[in-house]
Order: C-alpha cells, then sequence, then structure tokens
C-alpha cells in the first residue's frame, strides 16, 4: 500500500474538523490560537517491544498512543483541540492492519476530541514506532503544574494503580495474577481524566500523570514542589483483580506502587477540598499527605516505613 | 546514562529561553500565544538507514532533523517559534554520541531559532528514530499555501537541486559523481530557507520545500492549485559538482530532478514579480511557467518532451 494512499484514505478524513489541516494536503498545518486560551503541548512516543507488543490489536496500539498523551494534557487541565502523527509501521503490518490502526486512532478522536492536523508516514527496517504531539487548549495562565504542592495538602490519585503493570509482570515475568483479561485491558486503553483533569483546574495546587510509576511521579510532584510526601499503601486504590493478585502475592506491592503505565492523574488538594465534587466525575482517593522534606515515603498502616527496592519505570521519559 | 540525565544535562538547557517548557521538567509545555500570530506547525520524523546513514555525525544527524522541519516552516513563510523531540537513540549512540547529538541541535537552534520545548526519550531495540514537531509563527492569515499558483505564474526555484540526491546515488549505487565531500554537506546538512520564505509571504501565490523531488514536489503545487507546469530542465540551476557529474554521466539527469533531499524551495511568483529583491537574499532561479492542465512536463531547450521514469521519492510524505 503507498504511503500516500495511506494517507489520501485513511487519515486525511480524520483532519476535516480543522481547516488549517488542508486535508493534510500542505507542508504544515496552521492554528488560528483561540482568544485568551493558551495551548499546551506534549510529545511522547511508542515503541514495539517497549511500550507494546507486537501482537496488541492496531486499533488498541493506535487508542494507547493518543491516550497517553491525552492523559498529559488531562494532567495540566487542557481540553484537547489537534494532533499530529509521526508513524512508522512495523514490518507485519499490512493494509489490513494499517486500516485498524487508522480506524482505532479516529474512534478515539471522536471519543475524546481533538482533530488531526499533520504528520509523517515513514518506512524502517526496525521495530513499529510511533510519536505523537498532543495540542490543548486552556484559559491563559491556568495550567496546572507539577509545581505547587504545599506541605499538608493531600496526596490524591484517580482510578486504581497497578493493574496495568501488573499485566506486565504476568506477561514478560510469568508473574501470577487474577483476571489477566482486566489487566491486559487496562495496559492496553488507559483512560485518559480529561473531565478530572478540566474540574482540577484553580483546585489542585499540582498535578502529574502517572506513567513511569505512582512513587516516580509523585516523586516528580515533591521535587518541583520542594517537598516530601508520605503515602500509606493500604490507602491506595486497587481494582478487584490487583487486590486479589496482592493477597496471593504480597511482593506485588512493588509492582503496583512502581511499575507504572496507569496514566491515572496523581495531585495535591488542599485539606478543605471538596472531595465529593471532584468524585462525582471519577473515582478519587486521598492516600496520604505532602509534608516538609524530600522524596516519597511509604507506610504501612501502623505507620512504619516500608521499603522499596524499585521506585519507578524509567522507559519513557522526559516532559511525559 | 540514564534518560534522566540526559534530559537534564543535554537538553534543558536548550528549553531556557522559553519559561513554558519550564525546563522540561512538566508533562507538557505551555505556549501563550503572541496576539495577531498564527501558528505553523510540522512533524518530520528520521530513520536511521532511511534518512540517514549509521556512520553520519551526530551533530549532523541532529541538524537534519531539526531543519527538514524548519524547511517546512520556511516554505510556509513561518518564523520558528518553538520545537519538541522524541528520541530513540541508536545502539551505537554511548555517552559521546547523544552528547555530539545534542550539541549539534543546541548549534543549529541558535542559528535558526526557536526554542525546544518538550518531548520524550525512549529505548529502542531497532534503528535510530528521531520525531521533531517544530512551531512557528506568523501573522494571521498570511500562510503561503501549496495551493493558489495561477496559469503564467513563473516556476521559481531556491538554491541548486540534485545535490544530496547525487551524493546517495553515489553512495548506495556507485554512481560516478565529482566533488563528492560538497553533495555529501548538501544531504547532511540541508539549508532551511528561512530568510527567503518570509520573504515570499505576500509575493508568492504558492510554495513548498523540496523533498521528495523537484518533479514531485512542483507537481504537488500543481495538484493543490489545479494546474499543470512545464520546466526546461536546462534552466534547473545546479552546483558546479552537480554539472560536472551531469556532464560526465548524463543519465544522472532523472536523479537530480526526482531525487529528492534538496530542502529548497519551490514556488510560484507573478511574471512580473520583482527577483532582485529575493535574489538578493537566496540565489533564486526561474526554471519555468505554470500552465492550464495537470502534471509536471519538463522539456529540453529544444522544447521536446523529456521522458522520466521515475518522479519522486516516497520516503517521508504525508504532511511534509
Amino acid at each position: 500500500m503507498d504511503e500516500f494512499d495511506i494517507i489520501a484514505r485513511l487519515f486525511a478524513p480524520l483532519a476535516q474538523a480543522e481547516p488549517g489541516a488542508f486535508g493534510l494536503g500542505d507542508d504544515a498545518a496552521v492554528l488560528t490560537p483561540t482568544a485568551g486560551m493558551d495551548l499546551v503541548l506534549t510529545k511522547d512516543a511508542i515503541v514495539e517491544g517497549i511500550h507494546f507488543f507486537a501482537d496488541d490489536p492496531p486499533e488498541a496500539i493506535a487508542a494507547k498512543l493518543l491516550r497517553v498523551n491525552l492523559s498529559d494534557l488531562a494532567a495540566k487541565g487542557a481540553r484537547p483541540r489537534a494532533y499530529m502523527l509521526a508513524a512508522a509501521f512495523p514490518a507485519q503490518a499490512d493494509e489490513a492492519w494499517v486500516t485498524r490502526f487508522a480506524t482505532g486512532i479516529a474512534a478515539d478522536q471522536k471519543r475524546f476530541g481533538g482533530t488531526l492536523i499533520g504528520g509523517d508516514t515513514v518506512s524502517t527496517p526496525g521495530p513499529g514506532f510511533f510519536s505523537l504531539t498532543a495540542i490543548g487548549e486552556l484559559p491563559t495562565g491556568t495550567m496546572i503544574r507539577r509545581k505547587g504542592a504545599r506541605a499538608g495538602d493531600l496526596v490524591c490519585v484517580s482510578g486504581t494503580i497497578g493493574d496495568a503493570a501488573l499485566y506486565v509482570a504476568h506477561r514478560l515475568a510469568g508473574a501470577a495474577v487474577a483476571d489477566v483479561a482486566l489487566l491486559e485491558d487496562r495496559y492496553r486503553l488507559p483512560q485518559p481524566r480529561l473531565a478530572l483533569g478540566q474540574a482540577l483546574k484553580g483546585k489542585a495546587h499540582a498535578c502529574c500523570d502517572i506513567s513511569d510509576g505512582l512513587i516516580a511521579d509523585l516523586g516528580h510532584l515533591c521535587e518541583q514542589s520542594a517537598l516530601g510526601a508520605v503515602i500509606e499503601w493500604a490507602r491506595v486504590p486497587l481494582s478487584a483483580a490487583a487486590q486479589a493478585s496482592l493477597d496471593a502475592g504480597p511482593a506485588l506491592l512493588e509492582t503496583i506502587l512502581a511499575g507504572g503505565d496507569d496514566y491515572e492523574l496523581v495531585f495535591a488538594l488542599a485539606p478543605d477540598a471538596d472531595l465529593a465534587a471532584l468524585a462525582a466525575i471519577t473515582p478519587v482517593t486521598v492516600i496520604g499527605r505532602f509534608e516538609a522534606g524530600q522524596g516519597v515515603r511509604v507506610i504501612d498502616a501502623g505507620g512504619h516505613d516500608v521499603a522499596l527496592r524499585r521506585t519507578g519505570w524509567r522507559h519513557g521519559v522526559g516532559a511525559s
């Protein structure tokens, strides 16, 4: 299948809603900024064999690519406006595969918002490689930073933690886990918390999404805010599958807390914040507090420190 | 070398000029648009073994990555403001290699403008892969399109054509060429014609950069403008090295006209346009005219059609 055909037939239809994309028929796209709005930009890449498995469904690979980027916009409180895609399809990608990939990204564009405005399709002699730049908007000056947490703030997380990492541990290291299908789904199809992120504007003092692992990403908030944090591991929200896995294999605690790929939000709220209003959008759990000092401490129900050997994934870093 | 270290030590210093990059320390960057300006966005990727050779100097690989994107901004008349980088360094890239890569992109950022505002550093089991999103600005509504050429307009090109393609033909197919060092330099270090592109705003009726080959990219202007074009091959500007190569091997004409990787501009000007003012910025040559019809015809000095088997490279397509 010719690369011009791929673009014209599969991707140009995704560009219709943004006139400045010119149907992907120009050298570049043009965006006229919306008055009173800032643009928020993020760029994450995913590589076959590193960030996705070669046998993952192409729809899911496309969806994950878009969603890991939308998750960054969510953490900043931005609304998706546009995105650009660079795709090097893997060797096994025939026309049907590429069509399924395009179908997956089309469905997610419709679900979450944002319009394809450009990109590049290239050949590669190596594994599949996809890079996406997501562009969001929010009212000028309202972006939620990693910096800004205050001592005494609540450490909050959305959704449940550890599902995707348990799937990877099962798949790569044979870890015994419960309900593989659910964990696999959480690995393949993260949920960008866009509505929650927009509701956090003006409320959260700091926020980021959890891609490298809860401990590592909470560590980023601490570092940027010049604080430490303490979390009680028993309060970390787990899915039934993760809870059953942990009950049967207590050593999986580390995988859950440090494994990554959650794409949930971790954020700082004042102790008197209205949690119920946020929880009406997406489940939110208080798991600890920010405190003076540095680094993230994990304690058990008795208040004793829990030692972790590993504190985070280092595969996909940068401004991610 | 740890990926966090790479970012902190080599790339964060490149982000200093844009406060919204937060020293690459947040999930995303924020840009407050300049009043009265549109943003122009482009994204091109380069792959080891496809778009660059594994033994190319890392400084040159970085420079080429930035320049092929800046060339798109140049063609649209935009001024570089910012860029985002996704990097999967190749297996042979040790700390010295990555440092040289960062040095190369730093030098070009200084030379051409634009600030690094974010990105992603990932592992890959395959060849080196780099994707860059370049963001430019221009006064609202002034972007030069591929569409807009008029019948009777002059077909103009900047610089010289075919040098990079001759180097590739020499390197991959053993073509006999003159002055390999000059051709290699043209392949490795394209010159984004930013000053010319900005001067073309309000003058050129249509413009794009030449990445896929003169014939193919002029064909894009024709297609988008619903016109044809005729060019006289003897008027196509050649470097001394390309001219000597062609004199010795007339079959190289096709490589020159269709080979690509020129990163010169091809554009449409009214017959009475002030060419001297443009040529004072960058050499500009009239090589033909737009005409009713479709497709690109090449004629010799006697006005006879020249048949070409190949009309363009199809490696790096899309909104490129």
